[in-house]
């Protein structure tokens, strides 16, 4: 007998599959952590019914928090936001071109009253997205709190193994 | 007994009313040539549904072009271009931070398929979406073609008296 | 017979009390939501024991939100971010060189695992630091998620005043 | 016997032959909507007369648009716009350097008066200034209205075959 | 009897008279050094024929140097640059957007074999584009090397007079 | 009687006298430690034999470490660099024109083999460059150091004290 | 036996051990001037204790400069000079993204008060960090000022080998 | 019996010999004019004093431009330029980071009284270097007006010829 999949409560959009390869650290660390999402690909230009029907409906349909990510003209973010009042995290994409300045700027620079929760360029970003939604679906589960502490002491712990490695690489100039 | 006005050919939407001094010479240019238009505030993230309900209907009620000016992440011309097939033209505004790169580089960079006319930063380029509405409307309308090679003869005037009142300067240093 | 306070929920910290006249618009954004908020200069670079001892202890203290304002190297917000598991806002401030680009890389651009959930550059930041910490709120609290769908409803008044007053300016134009 | 081939309505102009491939998108989706163009390798710098000349006698020759590629110090379309009173569309081209910042300031930055139609940096403007052209050709033929909502539906569904692709690899990661 | 003025030898062409302020410098500079020269007012976009004809008979009328002054995307040098084998000096004007990094990269990323000399942003560039036409006169007028020479010892005692200044206000420190 | 004036330490240069109010502070900060320093205007470009001249001999003349503060093109550092082998501090300065990025790339993008120590661009690097003279001091003079250390609790104090002045805004807010 | 290792003078401190490659370049320079030095791996957000326990007991431990290096939002640098009176130098790295601006901003606008010595993007910065220290270090023993005009002389004799090169390659193309 | 060489009349600095693959365009093209030329390895602030003597020397032993190319905080140009009233062409060469901005900026932002004739970044530079020189060379020399009006018509031919192979393409497409 198969289990009911548990409601997703994270929407991680994206402008287009090509984003995935970047994005799937974000939906891998929110399962690390045990929070469920779904993943979706919404342009803001090329759908923008989808977009506005999947930021109206996402509170009613139980998620909490939305990831979006987008390049260029980035207005993914900024467009899901302007439909739903749950907090919209938005992850800038380098393009090939003006390195990501163009979507960071696109992703950021939101006017007062719909704000964009802009995490960095790339890869850090997309982790941090997820560590974001995180950090918002602890205010209500305090299990994920206890867990966020446990993931920074990983990062300690990983910087130590960093520092270890660089101790070794030392002993072979000072001898 | 009043004359019925002619219907907009060109639907000018800014983000803010801050935006009216600016976006005035738009519309004063196109009434110089004689082209009805309307004006809108209509903000992409502060009223969305305005936002679609303007582009989808735009065609439908007559518009042939549509200009949008917009600050920061300025997403307004890509999200009415998202709803339209009508040419869209950005004209980027610059706020008081980053100079306007913002703007011009979210108005600029849209993804293929969903293509924003940009023009100039600030004053030249509310008179050059204009200038540019004129240029697509003189498709069908050749009276328009002879007033943009009339305007090039003004410009063309203007830097000569420009030329005038330099050699007027000159004189004073050459004697 | 006084009332005891309401605890603080959200605190709103800043690099010099020169960036209060920016940030007032934070704490009031927040009192007209009813959130309860405190605020505390704070510089990474010159009370970096105050800073540690602020996020370390924030949580424990009630705190559910953290908004961090500065500017330059403005490394406040990344610095608190890594002492607490609470989300954090940075509200990247420009000052006279640079237009803010420097603060603006300096807090969006954090490492894996450390997110700053960054908003946009001056007044516009300011408001939004705010709504993004009640959007963080309204986890928990559902009558945050009503006011804030009736703050939607208001700036979109906002705007259809602002197109009222285009219109009579057409009028001046048009006739 | 052989049909004449029908007269070209917009004219794809590059700085160099080494712009091909990249301008080859611009040929080819005029081609798609079945709107005839032609190609030419002028250089603003190298070649000013030819560019003067081609611009000058552009309308006279029956095109209706002008799509002007270039890089650096990008003066093609402005050129253009110059010696027509046409739509000039213009795409910045990036070099290794300034990853085309260069070319899209000094396309865009145009004087009031003289507008260039910037589109986006790359492959991006290689398809939208022919989309843009399209958009403006079907000023005066409803036709290409039609295809371009064709267009928009065909966006619409490569998104939701990518979005199909997003929920394959879910699976993967959720079981 | 009025004596014949000398014919200029070099010719300052702006693309506004509001221009003027700034490049009064370097007639000024041209003046005090006795090179004869012209100013014209002349647009690449709105004046192209005036442009290409004062280009193409710079030589022949007797300049022997171009300096060519614009901001934006600043085409002007580039243009007269395309119509002689003159040396063209490019001084890039800053506008009140962008601070000039547009005009200063649309004057100076020319492409091979079309060279512009470009000088420095605003003031230091209005007088820096004559000194370096008069180091170019110089190649056949031994005469203006000398005062070169001379030219640059007084930039040398203007900053030992700053460096007295300096002493002074010193000496109100360290009493 | 007068006594002798102390034998300057520090060499504070700058290319401008205009430069004077700004590198006021780094002359004042010195002072305040008791540090005596010595002034003087020398532009790498219109006094280069002055340049070297100063740097060639600051070692034999007792200075240990040599500040240089420069805008645009801002070489004065790295030219002093070339001469010596003191640790050269560079100080940014910002001209109207690019908001200092000129300068600081100018100043910080040394080759390998010749630093420049820089700081911050506009006031707050003019105050840095005197710190860090003074802890590059305090290698040899442990006085310095106690010094630094009270005047870290100084600005620790002063970040205090704006705290208690926003304490007193929140009331007002907060009642 | 075994003779006691020399107490480190530097402690060069980087953000991962991803960034010894670079950094080694450091460590190598101080070796070949005989300048003892440890190095670790601490993440001024990821071991914010660490970082703040390492700059505190920095100056007890005998450390007399420290060399930070980070990239992105590179707060390493200003969180050690927090904790500090010592010298700190700060290395920006640029990661694949913006280039390393952001790295350089985040290193070098520190607020007055709290100095971070900034020296170049990349491997020339690595290098120059320790040519840096060593420089501060020659404060207290003149043996290294000697050591370092050595330098300065093998820099010149490879600059004159450079230019033995090039006078080969000139041979080719002039016989 | 071997003819003697003829002196030099261009100076070709450049600050690495890894800098020759680039540069070797501009010696080239000056050879292809029948101008000769020498090439120097010489590093502003590795080898000051040969870099002095250069240039103080120049004008003597001959020559009649100095063309300096150096990438990063580029000050040779500048420094040459300080030393001699002949004209100086900057070169700035883009290193792997800022892409070639920090070696613009440092090259053509010099200060009134000392230019610096600015060219483009990269390989259109190292040619226009040399063009430059060469219409600088032919206000002495006729014979070089004459080859340079050959060569505009050579580009021009460049052109035509690459416009000849984008037809061929068309053809493909258009059958």
């Amino acid at each position: 007998m198969k289990l009911r999949k548990p409601r997703p409560e994270v929407g991680v959009v994206m402008g287009s599959d090509s984003d995935w390869p970047l994005m799937e650290a974000t939906v891998k660390t929110l399962a690390r952590f045990g929070v469920p999402s779904e993943s979706r690909v919404i342009s803001a230009h090329r759908t923008p019914h989808l977009a506005r029907a999947y930021a109206a409906s996402a509170a009613r349909r139980g998620l909490r928090v939305i990831i979006a990510a987008a390049g260029g003209a980035a207005h993914l973010a900024g467009v899901l936001a302007a439909h739903t009042v749950l907090p919209v995290i938005g992850v800038p994409i380098e393009g090939g071109r003006l390195k990501g300045l163009d979507a960071l700027l696109a992703t950021v620079q939101m006017p007062a009253g719909v704000p964009v929760a802009t995490v960095a360029l790339g890869p850090a970003g997309a982790v941090n997205a997820a560590i974001l939604a995180i950090q918002i679906l602890a205010q209500r589960r305090s299990a994920l709190t206890v867990k966020l502490q446990q993931y920074k002491r990983e990062l300690e712990a990983k910087v130590r193994k960093g520092n270890a490695q660089v101790q070794l690489q030392m002993r072979k100039i000072h001898g």
